[in-house]
């Protein structure tokens, strides 16, 4: 749906609201300043002596961000708690509090030596927004939820026991921290006992907005400021596991071999060229890798490899690892081997946002001046458990250099504020509008 | 050189003996059922509840078997004894023993889990060889000198240690006993301390020759019986680093990757591709690979991966790497990757055997019947050592379906019994020789 069904579709006041900025050509804007105190100072919660962020997950650096944020929006007059999942939790009131609540918040914690961008520019954004609307006296019409999801680096456990979705063989997985999810959230603040009773049910938010940088380099390539999240790929995982047979690599002729590894190296080789064969964004990558015995003298008789396909779509997923199998047969035939594939449980269905929230998120951005892009976000986020509690939106800025997960991970402040700015923006527009659907 | 150049190069009694069993079409025939019962002796020197033999260097059962065989060689009137690396010699006097010996001999070690043929078939030859000497009371010209090598299957130990080509730093290596290099000579009886007091001299060995199983497939698939070995190939070892960028599987666009499996796969079918591209039986292999990260979800970054290239001829190896390195800067270039090439210190030279021993194996295993074929040795051996102190042969026999370093590993009794047979006469032959050179 596009900018313009909105307003004949939507009340009356989204219709003012609208109009009124798209004749003055911007927006509410945020307070940059405030926003880079704020992210100077949730960086203190780490080692000092690394460029890298160490705040993983439960490691007392996240449990010490977590109580500084906690502590900050009581003084911000809201009664935060620490949810059984040990997310960090701040409502605000609305005029109806019979309505749904809109929803916003991401993450604070990070891979091991990971960057002070994934996760916390979503977080440190909606407290802004929190503040912005506080200093401002601006009271929405539905109550407001602000979120910081723990550990979502760990397979998105916060919202996904906000979801209902949690692996119960989650709970006993060991993070980098050392400490299992059970043992995590209970260090948070969280009750593990009580996780299983947290569920909440679809239809709980009015909508749900996460900020988050790109982690990719497409903005920053194109030179774009906003990017309009379409959805978040689905994964499939698999193990492959390639069977030839080993044998000495000195008394084995060339063309006596059944090298796993040769059939290993087609393989990868052809997973590549499918996936770039059909037109789109979706990938497919072999990221690791394992010969048996593994020696330099003996020809592989085994491989395992891992293979990784993500899209928005479920059928071009379906359609990639069908060819990619039927490849496989014409390779394992050629080298005297076979191939198995074990489809793993990391597997993630496809989570699009909503049709109309995309629209918003690009009419507030165009609004404040800023360029878009509508894209897909590669990477897994905790907007996608919550897509299964209403309709979801993302916004994402540039990263420098696409890098994540990483010491070199870096958004400008202003691109940070630029992404606040539509994520509040945005967050207005939502509120203005009765019920939303695609 | 052939046969007829032999007949006028050599000594009178040379010409004779050849003779005379050329004529008859026939040679010497050792004991097939006593070298059956040694056999099965030796087989005992494992764990009994395994099919696979046990019985790694510097084990129990190593010594245990070293024991049995230094006490049935005294029972047959030589002292023998165990040099300071472990090796177990026995030396039979011959009618001149100021003339160089003539060695024979090889190892009892294996694998984990090995086979019962690997080594010990030419060790279980030698002593029949010895035992038939005794028995119909033949006297060599040449004194013989019978050697079962220590820790063959780790890099060589005891044949190392007699050519005086030890690296010191092998001395502390563990093997699969548990036991370092150092400890393992002790165990065996030797005397560590002493182990780089024990080198020979070059033209210590009037020649040496050494029986063993094929560990290939050939002398099977073409129904041959006797492989008469041209060298032991070289043996060239890289690690091969190729450095591309990591970077998140989810949201980094195909087009915009510097993945280093891709460049790696494309590595391993270039290697096997032009080692291909040469007529002549040179062999190469990726046995090893490590992608880094190597998890699922991470565009690999780097690949490190293990190149062998094995040949009788240094040029030929030169050339094929040569090769090899020309297409991997392509590679690179394609995928926006670098490679670099490391060369291991596992490196060994070819080791030629001596062409006139080649033909008299020839002549003595057609005299006695047998198919034979010249063919290289893609594996290593205590030879190779040897070929430093005098000149060698080497005497194959057909390996079931090629496979070796595995309890699948089966040469028939008839075949052993053949392989002694040639090394027999072999020996008898060059022993009517006053030297040996190509």
């Amino acid at each position: 749906m596009k900018i313009k069904s909105l307003f004949i579709s939507s009340a009356i006041y989204a219709l003012t609201f609208t109009f009124s900025f798209s004749q003055s050509n911007q927006g509410y804007q945020v307070n940059v300043n405030r926003l880079t105190e704020s992210f100077n100072k949730l960086k203190t919660f780490s080692d000092p002596n690394t460029k890298g962020n160490q705040r993983v997950a439960f490691s007392d650096y996240n449990i010490e961000a977590l109580q500084w944020m906690k502590s900050k929006l009581n003084s911000m007059g809201f009664e935060a708690y620490i949810d059984y999942a040990g997310n960090l939790i701040a409502k605000r009131k609305g005029l109806d509090n019979t309505l749904p609540p809109i929803g916003f918040g991401s993450h604070i914690d990070c891979v091991p030596n990971g960057g002070h961008f994934d996760g916390q520019v979503g977080v440190l954004g909606g407290m802004e927004v929190l503040e912005y609307l506080e200093e401002n006296k601006i009271t929405t019409k539905h109550p407001l939820e602000f979120i910081v999801f723990s550990n979502e680096e760990g397979a998105l456990l916060g919202s996904r026991a906000l979801a209902g979705e949690l692996d119960p063989d989650a709970l006993n997985v060991n993070n980098a921290s050392g400490f299992t999810n059970m043992e995590g959230m209970d260090r948070l603040g969280g009750n593990s006992k009580k996780v299983n009773d947290m569920k909440r049910e679809k239809g709980y938010f009015h909508a749900f907005v996460e900020l988050h940088i790109e982690q990719g380099g497409i903005l920053e390539e194109k030179d774009i400021e906003i990017g309009v999240v379409q959805g978040i790929v689905g994964i499939r995982w698999w193990d492959v596991t390639i069977t030839g047979f080993s044998n000495h690599a000195g008394t084995t002729p060339m063309n006596k071999r059944q090298d796993a590894m040769l059939a290993a190296a087609e393989f990868t080789l052809a997973v590549n060229e499918i996936v770039k064969s059909i037109s789109g964004t979706q990938v497919g990558t072999v990221g690791k890798i394992q010969a048996y015995p593994g020696v330099p003298n003996v020809v592989p008789g085994k491989v395992v490899l891992g293979l990784e396909i993500r899209d928005l779509s479920n059928e071009k997923m379906d359609l990639l690892i069908s060819k990619i199998k039927e490849r496989s047969n014409e390779i394992g035939e050629h080298y005297g081997t076979t191939f198995s594939f074990f489809s793993l449980s990391a597997n993630a269905s496809p989570a699009l946002t909503t049709t109309l929230i995309q629209d918003i998120i690009e009419q507030k951005s165009h609004d404040l001046g800023y360029t878009t892009l509508r894209m897909p976000s590669g990477a897994g986020h905790d907007s996608q458990d919550m897509a299964l509690l209403g309709p979801i939106g993302m916004i994402f800025i540039p990263s420098k250099g696409g890098i994540s997960h990483s010491p070199e991970e870096y958004s400008s402040f202003e691109q940070m504020a630029n992404g606040t700015n539509v994520l509040l923006n945005t967050i207005l527009a939502l509120d203005m509008m009765d019920k939303i659907t695609d």
